[in-house]
This record gives structure tokens, sequence and C-alpha cells, in this order.
């Protein structure tokens, strides 16, 4: 998956290319940012998003009214990120974040069959929410039609990790300057039911995550 | 700050354009998502950002070695994401993120006067943790010179912000699934000194900045 647009250049030591890596990162984060152009210029938009084998899937609606106008295959980039901590070096131009985060290239092809098209929009809840395809009731032939649904190959991708303490300047160790890193996480909070809920037991699915991610 | 490109089609009643709520989104975020077009193809890339007034400043070397390479001004589309929890409706089509967003689009200009770069940079450092910058040893003349930054100003821009339980199609409260929302929080844990750091006292804006966002 390496080549000249995902090489990541600028410290090699963070770029990773291995499958188990990016996929790692794809599969931990819970949106992802799409870019594309549109008339010429830049549009860059948050959205849900899920991986199954060597695809992203995600859905133009969502995504945005402008991906809505696209008919066909459309030429997009798509970053994931993850920010693990702030990284307080003794200079500002060392000062940085740790962070996880997946850039990829490529065509995403809009999902036309069925059955696909019903499958992409299952591995996007699950990757939200796992198991919780199984609890939510069917989708209906309406909801299946109205919903652009996007596929993008895995091809061009490449991962960029940055773990551990501030690197500074040799010369800036001798400085009587704190540094050091402050770790940051997402937590999950107990789910809260909704109004019409209250009277039934919480979602099993909803239980799993918040136990899973917080461990 | 409302025109064709900004206003928030979907769910118009998630679109806000006062710039007290789009600041406020901006000012809370630690990263933020730039789109640019590079030989014909969009590319979207994570990194730093701060901002003062109606200006957003980040650094191309940091962005991205593509964006190195722009010697000019560089149309750009910017996205900062927050998710607040993960809305469980009762079928996929009507479950949900609760986010909070910003979007804005743009010319990026080169920042070359010397102070109002090193303002520039100053704004980015603080927009991650404030205070930090008079901790830390001042920037040198060629970190300076090294270092491209570029700023957007904020026109074309709009937020959209999900709040609350989930939204259901009427006939689908009668179905028995649980159903509620699954808040998460970006939590800031205690600052971790620095292999050179351990006898020094713990940098005051660390402390401020964990103190500040866990409350």
């Amino acid at each position: 998956m390496k080549n000249s647009k995902t090489t990541v250049k600028r410290i090699a030591a963070r770029g990773h290319y291995d499958k188990e890596t990016i996929y790692a990162v794809l599969d931990a984060a819970c949106i992802c940012h799409l870019a594309f152009v549109y008339e010429g210029y830049p549009v860059v938009i948050p959205t849900i998003y899920g991986r199954e084998d060597d695809y992203i899937y995600f859905h133009g609606s969502s995504a945005s009214r402008m991906l809505k106008t696209v008919d066909d295959d459309i030429s997009i980039s798509l970053s994931v990120a993850m920010v693990d901590g702030i990284v307080l070096a003794r200079s500002g131009f060392h000062s940085s974040l740790n962070y996880r985060s997946v850039v990829a290239f490529g065509v995403a092809e809009k999902v036309v069959d069925t059955s696909e098209k019903e499958n992409a929009l299952k591995q996007i809840t699950e990757h939200i929410i796992k198991d919780r395809w199984e609890e939510i009731r069917p989708i209906n032939e309406k909801e299946l039609q109205i919903t652009d649904v996007f596929k993008l190959k895995l091809d061009e991708v490449s991962a960029k990790i940055r773990t551990g303490e501030p690197k500074d300047e040799l010369a800036d160790y001798k400085l009587n300057i704190w540094s050091g890193v402050i770790p940051m996480k997402t937590t999950y909070m107990e789910p809260e039911s909704d109004s019409h809920s209250k009277d039934l037991p919480v979602s099993k699915a909803a239980l799993r995550l918040t136990e899973r991610k917080n461990k």
C-alpha cells in the first residue's frame, strides 16, 4: 500500500503501511473525514463509516448534500484521527500531539446492488456499536432506496502514529522547563434511556460497548 | 456567514450561523481536518490549529508535505468535529451521533510577516494548551523561518450540532426496542513527566488544563 501519495515523509518513523496497524486505527475511531472536489473546490465533511475486509463504506446522504448530487464514482480522500495525548515539549516547535491517524485515497464507487447496500449499512451501524443491528427494526425498502451508499477500496492508505514523550533539541534539555504528556482518552458513559424506553432493559449492545470501551 | 455552500440543508434545525456558537465549537476541539486539491485530487489531513478573532491559523509543515509545496494562497475546506454521544434509535435509519461540528470554506493565505507568523504559532500552541507559550523556550529565527504558516478568514462557515435523544418513526415507538444515548466525553488524565522532568514541578498550564477540562 506504499506509494508516492501515501508515503509518510515528514517523520518517516511514524509511518505504517501494514493492514493490521491501519485497520486497527480505522476500527477504533468513531467518525472519519471525507474530502472531495465539488465544482472545483475542496470540500471536507465528517461522517460515520464502516469497514469490512478491504472496503470502507459510508452513506452519501448523511455525508453531504453535495455528495448526494454525485451519480458516478468520485475521487475522495479519507482521514481518521484520534488524539491520545498532548505532548508538551520545551519548545513550541517540538510540542505535539500523540495520535493515531489513517489517510486513504481512492475512487469511491456508488453501491447499487441492494443486498450489498444493506450489508454496507449494517457495517456502518456495527462500526459504531457492535451487535446493535440485531436489536433494531430491520431496514425497509424505502429507507434502502433513498440512502446512497459508497464504498472505497483500501489500496492507497497509510497510518501515522505518535506515542511517547517529547523529543526536544539536545540543548533544551538543560532548561528548567517541565515537559511531558497529558494523556487523553474517550470515555463512554452510562447509557441513558430515551423517554419511551424507561421500562425496557437497557440494550445489551450498549452495555457491552461501554464495558469494552472503558476497560 | 450564511450562503449557498454553508447552508446546512439536510436537517436545517441543526445548522448554526452565529459567531458565538461557531467559535465555541472551534475553541473546544483539539484538531481540525483540512482539505485541498493537489494535482487535481482531493487531499484531507488532520492538523492542529489556532483561532484568533475571525482567523484560523495552521502550519503547513505539520499539516502536509503537499501543502509545503504550496507557495501561493490555496483554496481549502476546514472541518472540526467532536462526537458527544451515540444515538441508538429503533431503526438504523434514525440511529445517529450527537456531535458538534464546524465546516469552513475559503482561501488560506500564507503568512509572511514575521511578527504575524510568531503570533500565529502562539495561537496554535495556546489553542492546544492555554498559557503554555509563556512556559516554553522562545521560538528562534531558524524555527520561524522553516515553519510555513497559513491563515483562513472565517467568512464562509457554519456549525452543525445534534443533541438529545433519538427521533424515531412514529410507528417504531411501539416496538419493544430499547433506545437512548451513550454519552461520550474526552478525559484528560494526570500529566506524566518526561524522563528529564522528574524533579521539576508539573507545568501550571498542564495542571490548569486537566482541571478545567475534567470539571
